[in-house]
């Protein structure tokens, strides 16, 4: 009976497909497309799929890119020596914004989880120690989550690389900087007194 | 320093400029996609843009459709002599979806309110008047929300079409169904005693 515009219908259908965004989120959004200028949802539209098939992962680092390879591994500027080994894309993204971390990073696209059937070869790992037969690496930074698979991966890491001579680090986990101990769970302020530091 | 991958970058700033999408989710919501397959996102961007181009108002009731009139305005099942009134497209399909109501709509594409500066002339009310003159119309039942600009729309219009010596009803307003007395606030309970009915 009530009357289906089968085009509005198919846009809340797919914006309902994206994480977080619910069936009441899908249909105010689409609402709110139909309504603006079409130069505006033009370039949404453009934007969104030139991005899927614009960005690919760098040959080297396995990080996400535009170009081949990407910016960061093709940078002189850059330290070849220490890598930045990170759990997924966005995370170089976070890493970045530190402005505190100047070699050079590799991208493994998740964790391993045994839970989840994931293991060393699901993950870029070959990748990894490709690179350091190739590359003059000292040092590799282990950057993952501080959570059970970012551990696990961690470890299983360090074991791997270790013989091979290379240093092997973990970023330090601690009472995040402007929050209060009274909050921090127990943990983490374990893992803060461990990792305490002279002054 | 950092490098920035443009396409990324402009679909995170594409994205944010979407109601309810903050920097955060944008950033989510990209690195989401990159992660897809190419179907699936040029599924999205397709419908973002065929949603956009492919729908228009209908000339008779002002209500988004794919066709001209509307698959409402030109279903001969529906009563041509009562007109609901509503301030939005959406709201079409919100009254659809009661499947209480069976005749014709009339969208007017916002509400009159002078503290915005929109006056009847800034929403679809000469179009209403025309058609009152050019369709059998008995009622027009006004389903402007229940806010301040809802009820100044609905007094304005109630005004202007009763000497035409057409009925013009409002919706009932009143306790939501499934709710609990305790929770109504008390313009809603109040209009829920003014509005009782015998049982």
């Amino acid at each position: 009976m009530a009357a289906v515009i089968e085009p509005l219908s198919r846009l809340i259908n797919e914006l309902s497909k994206l994480p977080g965004i619910g069936a009441r989120s899908a249909s105010r959004l689409a609402y709110y497309l139909l309504d603006q200028p079409e130069a505006e949802v033009r370039a949404l539209a453009e934007a969104i799929w030139k991005a899927r098939v614009g960005i690919h992962t760098c040959s080297i680092c396995q990080g996400i890119t535009d170009t081949d390879p990407c910016a960061l591994c093709s940078d002189p500027q850059r330290d070849p020596t220490v890598i930045c080994v990170v759990a997924e894309p966005r995370d170089v993204a976070a890493m970045e914004r530190t402005r505190e971390f100047h070699g050079r990073y590799h991208v493994l696209h998740g964790t391993i989880s045994p839970g989840d059937h994931r293991g060393p070869d699901d993950i870029r790992l070959a990748e990894l120690m490709a690179r350091l037969g190739r590359e003059p690496i000292r040092e590799v930074i282990v950057a993952t989550n501080p959570d059970l698979e970012g551990e696990a991966t961690a470890m299983y890491i360090s074991r791997l690389i270790k013989p091979a001579g290379i240093l092997v680090t973990r970023i330090a986990h601690g009472v995040p900087v402007g929050s209060d101990l009274e909050y921090a769970d127990e943990v983490t302020l374990g893992r803060a007194i461990a990792g305490r530091r002279e002054m």
